[in-house]
């Protein structure tokens, strides 16, 4: 059986009887599992994450969509987290016995559908970007909501599916194909926003820090904290050990501590190796010490 | 599917030809998996782990018994760890569907069929144990080869198959069920085997240390260093960050560093998480947020 993940992130997450309503569409379907829900009140934003065969995810996926659309108004919507739409992003992972070829063409149905069923314009990003310029969800989502309007008329900016103007509450949806990715934030003991935002800085990939990761800063109102929130697109090449260590060394130029750190969804077997690794000094190990690895469904 | 672990201990490790002849006869084998085969020199001991149906285990592991007795003969074998036997230990471990008692079963079996086949006399040890004494292998093992042609006479350490007489070359065997344990060992930077056997001595249960950690000292010449040498026999409540930390932190006395570690055999994923969770900080972590975790067969 082939089995994706598939990492739906809309723009609610603080008043969770909305988002309930919004997944209880996913939930106990057949094909698939709703691995977590994970709401975040400073962000305002919920992330979710779902686990098997993609062809069963299509109409519970629509139904999400529509529930988003139904519920979330984007011109009432502030939070730590930018966003372009009530489904903000869309992606599909290869997990098991599925081609990335296969997550692309499941990102163009599902998005042609989105489009047809709630007039919601749809960007195809990543693997399944139509242009060079439209890989990088963060220039696609550059200018938010509320510069969307605007920006979808320059024909650099049209959208995949649908007309060149945003919906009037929904605003856009990027949908796409992409490699697994570790959605890692770590929290520091200060409110100072400007020093997370330096630190993001230095970890960064776009400003000259560490290769493959994205960074920005967030305020944590309700604990009073600041964190830095990262995107790390390939863990092979830089693991969770390493950008935790490092925004330790950098948060100690501002004399600031790291609290701790979360991971949001889902977290690839390896990355954790590769970290136990580093802190255990650990010799000849790898995912395959480890018991459930060898209990894993393989195909026949 | 009942799905035990099990992990036979033979005493060779230096000679890798007879190694193989040993484990030839549990490669390929329908039913179960041959997860790794690990000499080690020092010990002059290997440690195989077998995982799969119990069932399909048994004719292959007595195959195995039958190699190893006819291959090594414990009147010319040195090496690091303790044994009394040619096969020195064999538990089975239960992982899925399958209960301890069914596990009891299967060493049961498995001890009789030793002794009727090989002559070779037969412990049952930990959940298989026939009395309190005869509970912990350490118990069972002390004097080791060469102690246990007197000790077996004695009514309290007659075998649980078998004459109370060792078998000439091979010794006894002991057959058990236990819980899952990880077998850790910690590298000293220094060759001085006193301070790793005041380490254990501090860390472990038995001299007042850490309950559910055994611990022993060994020293590896091939590297001119020592190690602390670890079972720990339940990791929910005692976790390798915690032993890691605290070997460290003895080791300082003595001005001697920590080179790394190593697990032996299989590791089960909750022993991971939650090591990442201490040295990460991580909040509401666990198994269940380890992707290939929901990859794993369940019954249906």
């Amino acid at each position: 059986m082939k089995v994706v993940q598939c990492v739906p992130n809309f723009s609610e997450g603080r008043n969770l009887e909305t988002v309930e309503k919004i997944v209880s569409v996913l939930r106990n379907q057949p094909g698939f599992q709703l691995l977590s829900v994970e709401p975040d009140a400073s962000y305002n934003r919920t992330v979710v994450t779902l686990l098997g065969d993609p062809e069963a995810m299509m109409e519970p996926l629509l139904a999400m969509v529509g529930k988003a659309v139904e519920l979330i108004d984007l011109n009432h919507h502030q939070g730590e987290h930018p966003r372009m739409g009530a489904v903000d992003v869309l992606p599909f992972v290869p997990i098991q016995n599925i081609k990335m070829k296969e997550c692309v063409a499941y990102a163009k149905r599902l998005g042609q559908a989105i489009y047809e069923r709630f007039s919601l314009p749809v960007f195809l990003y990543e693997e399944a970007a139509s242009a060079e310029h439209r890989v990088n969800l963060a220039d696609i989502r550059k200018g938010e909501f509320e510069g969307m309007k605007t920006k979808i008329q320059d024909h650099l900016w049209h959208p995949d599916f649908g007309k060149p103007e945003i919906h009037p509450t929904a605003g856009a949806v990027a949908v796409g194909a992409r490699m697994p990715l570790i959605a890692y934030n770590i929290n520091l003991n200060t409110d100072k926003k400007e020093i997370a935002q330096a630190i993001a800085k230095t970890i960064r990939h776009s400003s000259g820090g560490l290769r493959y990761i994205k960074a920005g800063a967030a305020e944590i109102k309700e604990k009073g904290i600041v964190q830095v929130t990262m995107n790390i697109t390939n863990y092979q090449k830089n693991s969770i050990y390493r950008v935790f260590e490092m925004v330790k060394m950098e948060a100690a130029r501002y004399g600031v501590s790291v609290l701790g750190s979360e991971i949001i969804g889902m977290v690839p077997l390896e990355a954790l190796t590769q970290s136990m690794e580093y802190y255990l000094g650990l010799t000849d190990f790898s995912a395959e010490k480890v018991l459930e690895y060898h209990l894993i469904k393989k195909d026949e």
